[in-house]
């Protein structure tokens, strides 16, 4: 708990991950007093912010608690009951996302049933309770197999996410007992992502379209803009975008996980926050996504979301057997003076996201070979 | 005090400023932990880094306390008592800059007599003691008056040095009981300063010269790179600084300002810290001066100090009458969306440095103008 009397506005951000944590950098240059609820103290955002709050995001006493003395409160993850959220703002605490908007971010079958009804692309999908179900899906139509059966809540980095080529690998799907939704198996040609944000006052701003590459689940590399994206079909994506913020009621960040098509762009997932599709926006564009995110829950204007540069690469770093990263530094930094790298503050663990490298640029292929060249080095200590 | 165990190096920052605060956003991306000495927890910095110290840098106790489980120490202002600084070296802690460094920027009278040896180009400056010292040197050689006079320790923002017509005024500025020097009134055409790096391994850099714009001794707005300053009289600059860093053998940044006159550059003070003069490097150069100077202290690679658009200019927000400068983002904001903003969460006082402002851009009337703008809107709430 703090010990000194705000002088800003306070938001309050529920979870206290890297998110929250990359969320201070802008606060501290607008004067804006963040407040996290934290697990423990050792977490990501709390080694960072000084009014950290340790409680439960899933007991509404601790949340109350939480929310007294904000002038706004937001997530770091979209875990919080969505019966506690519209609590708190039932109690005169201003929320944003609202519960009713974040719901599409926590539910996949309301997102899709409301993405169905506003005409944004989907696979087709369908509600499933059993291995018959789903067969049944799987017959019909053109759908046919492989088809991705998805955890309805709480998935996410590809967690609560199967393909299943059989019937087989779908009744294994079923053994987890949560409950599950089937999507027709798109066959992309490769992944994008648009972010948007949305302010209460209905200010909408779209980032450029980026490509993210994916490696078992998780986000390895995203490439702003997309390469060779044209002109029409980013147009699209960040049409996309917007209108789903839009019809949705989102106030805060969108980001709206595509799939590119030979048939078109197909909406994949969303997520109601600043989003691993955007740590390029720290260096990458004139309002990072964790200063939009801020502006749009206090209300403010919203700002450019202009590029500072031709071309920029993010890739994430994932943990590997050394828990040193500090000692690599050296290397990547003399190496590539003009190199940035964001580190969590969290225990290395394998496989853990534990930070990310930019590089910025006017080259895709030397952009793209810097971000590779530092991120390999600091998790494997590989010279390549 | 803090409640959780680092992951990454410990920098102590003795002082709780807004350099310390602003140091603390590349310390979050690096995972470097920041841990600050502050007088009290409602100073600049001690609101957004959670292993704040409360304590007295006067005394060796407290410094002492301070410096345990710091990787390396650093300072937020130059008032650190030298024999401190030496103990804590004596005790084996990492201190950038040494105290041997560090007295050129305490010591007025040393700074000279060390330029003074090392060629840098200087007005012409005695030690006084007496008004008689004054008047001898006003009249030896082409000194002549006004001359000024300067507290040999302590100065900042103007204070500490005055400039005298008469014998009068001089007598005036003894009777404040402090040590003073005397240095010939320099007709300069125009102030610039010049922001270096110089890390312990011996890397040196050099960021752009900047022309820096006064009011009452305060600054009050800084254009990167100096316009219309030709590329030798550049370079000069450049040289001067990595000669002094070097010569002096500073650890860290090292801002040295000058004054550009008819007859060349001549240096006017010294400062060995992240600088006001270099505010405009957050968003304007790849490298900010708070990261370089992180970097320095830890020994690590420096970065490059190459700017991110063609000009930059930085105005600084001095409190007015009224405290509330929030709700005058929303006209800035809106006016503006490529406007940065920085308020360093320091209750508003008339005349006292609160924040300060960022515009990038390529046209310079057009990028001061934004900025002038913007600084104007959030002193007084005046539409210009």
């Amino acid at each position: 708990m703090s010990s000194y009397s705000p002088i800003g506005p306070v938001v309050g951000i529920v979870g206290a991950g890297q998110l929250a944590r990359m969320s201070q950098q802008p606060a501290i240059a607008l004067g804006v007093e963040l407040r996290v609820l934290a697990n423990n103290p050792e977490e990501s955002a709390a080694r960072v912010i000084v009014d950290t709050r340790i409680g439960d995001y899933r007991d509404l006493g601790d949340l109350r608690d939480f929310a007294r003395g904000c002038d706004a409160i937001t997530f770091d993850h979209e875990h919080v009951p969505t019966e506690h959220i519209r609590s708190l703002a039932a109690n005169g605490y201003i929320v944003h996302p609202s519960a009713d908007a974040l719901l599409h971010a926590q539910d996949k079958a309301v997102m899709r049933e409301r993405l169905t009804a506003i005409g944004a692309p989907c696979p087709a999908w369908a509600r499933v309770s059993s291995v018959e179900d789903v067969v049944r899906f799987a017959d019909s139509g053109e759908n046919g197999w492989p088809v991705v059966l998805k955890a309805v809540r709480g998935g996410y980095d590809g967690r609560g996410v199967w393909v299943c080529r059989s019937v087989e690998e779908a009744a294994e799907a079923f053994t987890g007992g949560v409950e599950l939704m089937v999507e027709a198996f798109v066959p992309f040609e490769r992944e994008l992502a648009v972010l948007v944000a949305r302010s209460p006052h209905g200010q909408g701003v779209s980032y450029p379209v980026v490509e993210t590459v994916q490696q078992d689940g998780i986000c390895v590399e995203v490439i702003a803009p997309a390469p060779g994206l044209d002109a029409e079909e980013s147009a699209q994506a960040q049409r996309i975008g917007l209108k789903i913020a839009n019809e949705l009621g989102v106030t805060g960040l969108l980001a709206v996980e595509l799939f590119q098509t030979a048939d078109g762009l197909v909406v994949n997932e969303l997520a109601m926050r600043p989003h691993n599709s955007g740590h390029w926006t720290i260096e990458g564009s004139t309002t990072s996504q964790f200063e939009q995110h801020l502006r749009a829950v206090l209300d403010l204007p919203l700002g450019t979301p202009k590029m500072t540069a031709q071309v920029v690469v993010m890739a994430n770093l994932l943990g590997g057997d050394d828990p040193d990263l500090f000692k690599r530094y050296e290397h990547v930094l003399a190496h590539d003076p003009g190199i940035k790298l964001h580190f969590y503050g969290k225990e290395v663990r394998p496989g853990r996201k534990i930070g990310h490298v930019t590089a910025l640029g006017s080259n895709l292929d030397e952009v793209r070979a810097r971000a590779r060249h530092a991120a390999v080095h600091l998790m494997t200590g590989e010279y390549t």
